[in-house]
């Protein structure tokens, strides 16, 4: 780090010459798609409860007076995560099917060691996402409801948590592509039929599990309970078990199991259901 | 998200006018100092955790052979957090005495709303800092202990989870200036003699509590414990206070003990040391 200032641009120019062609198997089953999910659920309530360390700072997310209407209508947040995107671009993170960009954009070049991602999706149908609406569900209902109010100035680092919120939620949901094609490759002969009908409610209705959904949702306000409370180095330790009210946590174990009952869980249905519909194309 | 790009730059230039003069008290208090050290060892053990969760990458952190012993002789991972920093830099991250660049540089402006922040710190004192030695230590130390080998070609998200592991560590090792100045500030004279004197073995006599050491020590591989184990909807959750070998946790508890036992703790006091030989300045 004492070295004079290099930048990523120079390093792809000497480094492009040089690739590195590794090989990952293709390992996509249902076992791993499940493996994956419930990992995500982690690091999904680490950020929000991370998040939740700031007050909810208004002052990051209001469009300044003079930029309404014009053509710069973007608050500090937005531009905050468009440029650590561009960056994480430049650095080759969107390599990886598994990640989508909320600001993809033209990179000349790619600018971290190769690597050969193996591509589990159907190409056809990869691009399907749903990050315009992850984007507006989590700055216009769920901050409020994460976020105290209040003001600490922290402007950049409240972004900055905002955009691994975000990073968190998108891969989560949008993951529904795997497992959307795990599925199909699990019983193509009945998804075919349903996706030449374009039946969307039938491919929604094969599709859903609710006993595993509850599943999921009593895990992620357990997993609330259990990451979000005061650990001390004697003390008893959250369970997630009891319906303590004294027991305080960092966030509300209710709020994520709100999220994911009205927004993770339905949103990345509308991804295995959309990416369905592409399958065949 | 659906606008014409802006950028940062053009987010200045018709803000600057618009200044948002609001001000914090100081409340720095041996409460808050000890709070905020408790708080940030969540968010040390979530990052190292998430950090895990990838292998350990090596191209990331290889200097190029082309670069070897040029004026570029900089790894991925390191002009990743260079350009990521430039991003938190311009939005104005550093503003907030509490955290601190690893790679300062001028930037033209600040392009966040303006925040008043109140500085706690001694002037001549706040610009103490380990960042090298945590740099170099992260690295080259507690890096190969933490992630598995293995390389899964996702280098841009290794190292922006490094870049948050660093951040993290940066935050609490130097918020020693504070813990420092709470001290100073509640035994003055008696400070103020062993600093004239230049007494750094008397100071770091008087800033060592073994016990309260411990007593940190002991939670964090406790933390560690709690964060990291794979929650159910229904069975058991480990407590931290069992030695039950089969439990599997995401990062070993005992590795978590370590940092704080070898670099954290000790790198805080001399922090706190370095700051109060500035103290009279």
């Amino acid at each position: 780090m004492l070295m004079p200032m290099a930048s990523l641009y120079t390093y792809l120019l000497i480094c492009n010459a040089t690739l590195l062609l590794l090989h990952r198997c293709s390992g996509l089953s249902l076992d791993t798609v499940r493996d994956f999910l419930t990992r995500e659920e982690d690091t999904i309530v680490f950020s929000i409860i991370e998040r939740a360390k700031y007050p909810l700072n208004l002052p990051a997310y209001e469009v300044p007076a003079y930029f309404a209407g014009s053509r710069h209508d973007a608050s500090f947040a937005e531009l905050f995560v468009r440029d650590s995107e561009a960056v994480q671009t430049k650095a080759g993170r969107y390599q990886n099917q598994e990640e989508i960009p909320f600001f993809p954009f033209r990179v000349p070049f790619i600018l971290s060691p190769s690597y050969n991602f193996t591509s589990d999706l159907y190409p056809a149908a990869a691009f399907v996402n749903l990050n315009d609406e992850i984007w507006s569900i989590y700055f216009n209902q769920f901050l409020s409801l994460l976020a105290k109010n209040g003001d600490d100035g922290n402007y950049a680092a409240t972004a900055a948590s905002d955009f691994l919120c975000l990073q968190a939620l998108s891969k989560r949901i949008n993951y529904g592509r795997y497992v959307a094609e795990v599925k199909f490759r699990g019983d193509p002969q009945n998804y075919t039929t349903l996706i030449r009908n374009k039946d969307k409610d039938a491919l929604m209705k094969l599709l859903t599990s609710e006993s595993q959904e509850d599943v999921v949702k009593r895990r992620v306000q357990k997993k609330a309970m259990v990451f979000g409370q005061n650990v001390t180095s004697n003390g008893p330790v959250e369970t997630g078990d009891s319906n303590s009210s004294q027991a305080s946590f960092k966030v509300d174990p209710s709020l994520v199991y709100k999220l994911y009952d009205q927004w993770v869980i339905p949103l990345t249905k509308q991804v295995e259901v959309e990416y369905l519909l592409h399958r065949l194309d």
